[in-house]
């Protein structure tokens, strides 16, 4: 299940509206067979590793990281009954698809094919690398993640808005890996006319995995107008006409609302900044993983958040698990996920 | 030496103006003494060691972790003579004194009684444990300790002011050995009036270890003229009046500059706010030592840091060195000391 969780994160930031399945086909003690759902969530990682195994799917075990699913689509075949017909023998899944067109059913049809199911294997370690599509299935929403790289004083740029940089070059990178397992990046619009940000991936071989770039922007104005320098990006569009094309292209994305997030083309979003955008998302309890990233410098300057409202220090304690923490050279990672984020 | 540098940090806070020193006195691989420098510097370490084994100081081994002072004093015997004429053979010392009284005369000293001595064992470890002394040799004030205690997101308090509590149980008791630690802990205005910190250690066993209290304010009006809740003090006393005997007692210390903390009789002070008392101290570049409690909360409130005037990013960068991390319950603790903090 290990390698069908290895697997299932190569689609993750990719495959919406489709969860990132990883299987692993093993027969005889040997790997006949890996899929992961491809961009766009077509084909399934389950096609894709009965493609590759061929006749050896006969008899053999299939590790799934998400229940198979049981719904024909005019997009590809169904799973379970797929993988029933390719003669596996048995399936381990990690947890059941909360999509209400399977929710069961998968595991149904393959019972009832006489294949041996066995359920609930490294279950949160798939509610982690799945958490897009099951926020999506549950709250109607993406999953968010908000990323801060702060001194150790909590500032994200020195009062006169020098910002680069706070962390160094092994921190960075590893912020562009978090861009590339994100189907979108979120900035307002003070970031966006500061920084101009590209918010691309510029990690070798990952470069085509630039995620959805969008602004969020109450004002009715359009950016830039009337002055500034111009950024590298041609025009914006209303969220109404955004497209999986955008990616990798100079486009932005404008949303005016926050519950807008909801209309993106995305399981996982990224929120990079700048203070007062992370505050809004804070405040609406809308961030789910928090990525942090601290540099061993103190500067007194520009604060990672605009005031939260907060009317008691109980209010904030008990919402932040720590789940990650090492170092990337002399500055700190740290992750935390919202604490109870997604239902067991 | 590891024996005698434990020993040392039981006179820490408490020895001005002497070093706290450590002595195990060694004799067939048996402990037969041990010392450490008492409260007020009198009776030194060896003296105490000494004392205990008696005969069986005779052909022992003296770990120290500092050069045995060469000159007497109306308040006791020098230490060199004292470990030759009880016999000890060999002395193993982890530093040379710099005390210009002493700066290789103790070494000198025992050589000629025909003492072995080996110096310069576990040098980085005695430089930390005495940095108080050191700091006071080199550059003629007390060792500076700053102490934060913030959110995630780098704050002390909610937009509203309130500050209890930001971190845990473990981390609060944790600041109490902090306290215990040092000779005199100085807080700014705004947290005397706001807070009236009591400043003491409150940890089973060690209440007597409470230091020093100091105010640093600038202003020439009496803290709490005019109204405003009385604190839990008598008085204050201008600095030129102060006393060890005000330790443990409800009284203060007033400063009114930075310079001033050069007359405190102390060998290593604690900073514990707020805001702008830090941010002074940092801009004077009188930090040698940041203790750091980081809750794993968000509040978007009141900075732990005022401006500390930088111009650029880079003049931030690699002047803290991690020397300590590790959890306290759910809070993150981290000791930075400043690069090359003290001459080798």
């Amino acid at each position: 299940m290990g390698a069908a969780l290895a697997l299932s994160e190569r689609g993750r930031g990719r495959t919406f509206p489709n969860p990132n399945v990883g299987c692993v086909i093993v027969k005889d003690d040997r790997v006949v067979g890996r899929g992961w759902t491809q961009p766009g969530g077509r084909p399934h990682a389950e096609g894709m590793a009965l493609l590759e195994a061929g006749d050896a799917a006969r008899g053999a075990t299939a590790f799934v990281t998400l229940e198979p699913c049981a719904h024909p689509s005019p997009r590809g075949p169904a799973c379970a009954p797929s993988l029933a017909e390719a003669g596996i023998k048995r399936v381990v899944a990690a947890l059941g698809d909360p999509d209400p067109r399977t929710c069961g059913r998968g595991f149904h049809a393959l019972r009832s094919a006489g294949v041996v199911v066995i359920e609930d294997v490294c279950a949160d370690d798939a509610r982690r690398a799945m958490a897009g599509f099951l926020t999506r299935q549950h709250f109607g929403r993406p999953h968010v993640t908000l990323k801060l790289a702060v001194s150790l004083d909590g500032c994200i740029a020195l009062a006169n808005g020098e910002s680069r940089w706070i962390t160094g070059e092994a921190a960075r990178a590893h912020v562009h890996v978090e861009r590339a397992r994100h189907d979108a990046i979120l900035v307002g619009r003070g970031t966006f006319e500061a920084d101009a940000p590209k918010l691309d991936v510029r990690l070798a071989g990952l470069e085509e995995r630039s995620p959805l770039r969008v602004l969020l922007s109450t004002q009715s104005r359009h950016p830039r107008e009337g002055g500034g320098p111009s950024p590298a990006l041609t025009h914006l569009r209303e969220d109404e006409q955004m497209d999986s094309r955008l990616r990798g292209n100079d486009e932005w994305v404008l949303i005016n609302t926050l519950d807008k997030i909801a209309t993106l083309p995305a399981n996982h979003i990224l929120v990079e900044g700048g203070a007062q955008t992370a505050a809004s998302f804070l405040k609406a309890d809308l961030v789910d993983r928090l990525v942090l990233y601290t540099a061993p410098i103190l500067i007194g300057g520009k604060p990672a958040l605009d005031d939260l409202g907060l009317t008691e220090l109980s209010l904030a304690h008990g919402r932040w698990d720590l789940t990650e923490s090492r170092m990337l050279g002399v500055d700190r990672l740290q992750v935390y996920e919202r604490t109870a984020c997604l239902p067991a």
